[in-house]
């Protein structure tokens, strides 16, 4: 895990927050910390849990958006491979040695179905999402400008509200034009219903599941009756994994946010009604920040603000401590009550991102520490590739 | 302002998002598109306002983070220099040519204070500001290590809450100390007001300003008393600025927002009662966006999410739509509710975002527009410099 050594002859502090060896104290902050213990064990977990179930894991590389950190899930948790949701990102892996990519979204301008076509080239197996018919024909005709293959699952909504068809009908009529097209393979279905993966209540985002099940079983029930098998059911989220995994019909999971939790899924709650963050997965990825500021008796500034977080789904959790709690966030600054008076200035705090996905995406680098030194600098590789 | 052309020679749609002299319609998106007419419109309207009211305007660069706009601005709107908010950022503005910064934060890290000291070697006036009367050794001692100088402001907390002192006899402790320390010099006062920036109405706005203005003015004239004088009197936002050009007290101003305006300080009143993206200033930022699904007849997705924006501050608005209408953000999705089937897939709509600083941080690149065709392309040179 130490080929980016190299990164400490960088200049920490400005282009790195830290090199390898460092103590966790000189650490620069703002930044990402990785507890590197805390991500393994949760590789290691997912993967007894997704053998025990019988599925693949295709893990969710828009998550940490790092080749690393990929890698590392492909290596030591079996994943059969990785999904992104851009073509940009799906390069950015491919370039950096991974080989079998779902774009797990729909790919429609002709400049980005041209690269998309071009993917197997860098060596990577190439998997894209359909949700329209008209799709079809601009897929399969760059993979004959290119004499390369995609394969293409067909998008079911499955309550998420977002890209996906409806109704079996429309499965099967995408499905068989997939299958009619030259250059592409029909290779399943892609059925993530996101919105209920954060939900508190575990019988509430069962009911949802079971939902997405029904549907998914009558498509695939349908496209069996076409001649259509599903290589790949793909689906389900660190909210939702056992449930696809044990449905009998999704055989590829996708989760992201296990591998590194953040306070809003940490939030949820499992079976016996205890929050997922306390047992079932460990939080593994931090915002260390410092305290900058104590001008005012009751409350410390630290220098984690908007530039080194996303809010959408609330503020970051203070790890650790209920004696100080991050309050307010602004652009480069977090306010964090301090009634006691207990921190003191460049105290550093470590902090659980309210939403891992979109925080990572700030940040170019995952500090990796484990007995309190820096043991390695990940670049986040497709950090920014949003086209 | 064409120095980037060496540009178009990247990767369009991985490395870059356009080329200069491409079709805006051949865009990769999403990106972020300026609008280099209404930019330029704004930075000389500014530099009007600055120069009728007799006071400096010093930009602040936090907010774009891009060396390109800020030699615009200082060009073509007699800026007297730059804000910024972190070390790291500062470094990068005097590496591309910047040549009068201030840090317009507290430096307290101790290797965030030797580089501070340093930034004088790169050919930059580093000016900085302090609230804690403990900071000033450790300033002065680095600007003796390096042989150089650093101005300091002290910080007044007049009303936004986050760092700076509340009282006029600590200003002059910490004045005294900084005028008695060698290699620091006492040049002022910082007070910006940030949390009235955003209040609607034109009165509420000028209520919090009138009591800022008292307390600066209560520091200047105690600190005249001990012979010490303010070079700098600095404050004043997009949505303040004329409270404080006209103070009489303040002398130099701290905009960043004008320049590109955003959907949260658009919606803000002027003494009219007009929104102030309405006349005063023009949104001059889009978040360039193209519709990628709309699998449902009433719902447009885009590929605008969470990771080409912030939403700390609302969701975007659609530029020159009332017919459409930006409903929900996922981190790689948004939700276009299009109750008339008006937009088809690849359809391409231009979005103000809710907060530019922290959506100017997700990306890599400004693609500038004028007249139809791209016709620069600027780096984002600080972004991501958090430290």
């Amino acid at each position: 895990m130490n080929h980016h050594q190299s990164f400490q002859y960088r200049d920490v502090g400005y282009d790195v927050p830290a090199a390898v060896g460092m103590d966790e104290a000189d650490i620069q902050t703002p930044c990402l910390v990785v507890d590197l213990d805390a991500l393994e064990r949760n590789v290691a977990k997912m993967r007894n849990l997704a053998a025990e179930m019988g599925v693949r894991h295709r893990v969710h590389g828009k998550m940490h958006k790092s080749a690393d950190v990929a890698h590392y899930q492909i290596a030591h948790g079996d994943a059969c491979g990785i999904c992104c949701q851009k073509v940009s990102e799906a390069e950015a892996f491919a370039r950096a040695g991974v080989t079998d990519i779902l774009v797990s979204n729909q790919v429609r301008d002709p400049a980005k179905i041209d690269r998309l076509a071009r993917l197997p080239k860098l060596g990577a197996r190439a998997i894209c999402c359909v949700d329209d018919i008209e799709n079809v024909a601009g897929l399969s005709a760059a993979t004959q400008r290119h004499g390369t293959e995609i394969e293409c699952l067909v998008e079911i909504d499955c309550g998420a509200g977002r890209c996906g068809v409806t109704t079996t009908p429309e499965v099967v009529a995408i499905a068989k034009a997939i299958d009619a097209a030259p250059g592409l393979t029909f290779s399943g279905l892609q059925a993530y219903q996101g919105a209920m993966q954060h939900l508190d209540s575990y019988e509430d985002r069962k009911a949802k599941i079971d939902i997405a099940v029904a549907m998914v079983r009558d498509a695939v029930d349908a496209l069996k009756e076409e001649g259509l098998a599903c290589d790949i059911v793909g689906g389900g989220g660190t909210g939702s994994y056992y449930f696809e995994g044990n449905s009998g019909v999704y055989n590829e999971l996708q989760c992201g946010s296990y591998a590194f939790m953040d306070a809003d899924y940490g939030r949820i709650l499992d079976k016996d009604g205890n929050r997922i963050d306390q047992g079932e997965w460990e939080n593994a990825l931090f915002i260390l920040t410092s305290v900058m500021s104590h001008a005012k008796a009751d409350k410390a500034i630290c220098d984690a603000g908007l530039k080194a977080q996303s809010v959408d789904s609330g503020l970051p959790v203070i790890f650790g401590r209920d004696d100080v709690e991050y309050v307010k966030c602004s652009d480069e600054h977090g306010v964090i009550a301090d009634p006691d008076g207990l921190l003191k200035v460049n105290d550093k705090l470590r902090l659980v991102p309210g939403h891992c996905d979109p925080t990572c995406n700030v940040h170019d680098w995952y500090v990796g520490v484990r007995n309190g030194k820096v043991e390695t600098v990940w670049p986040i590789t497709a950090r920014g590739k949003a086209y």
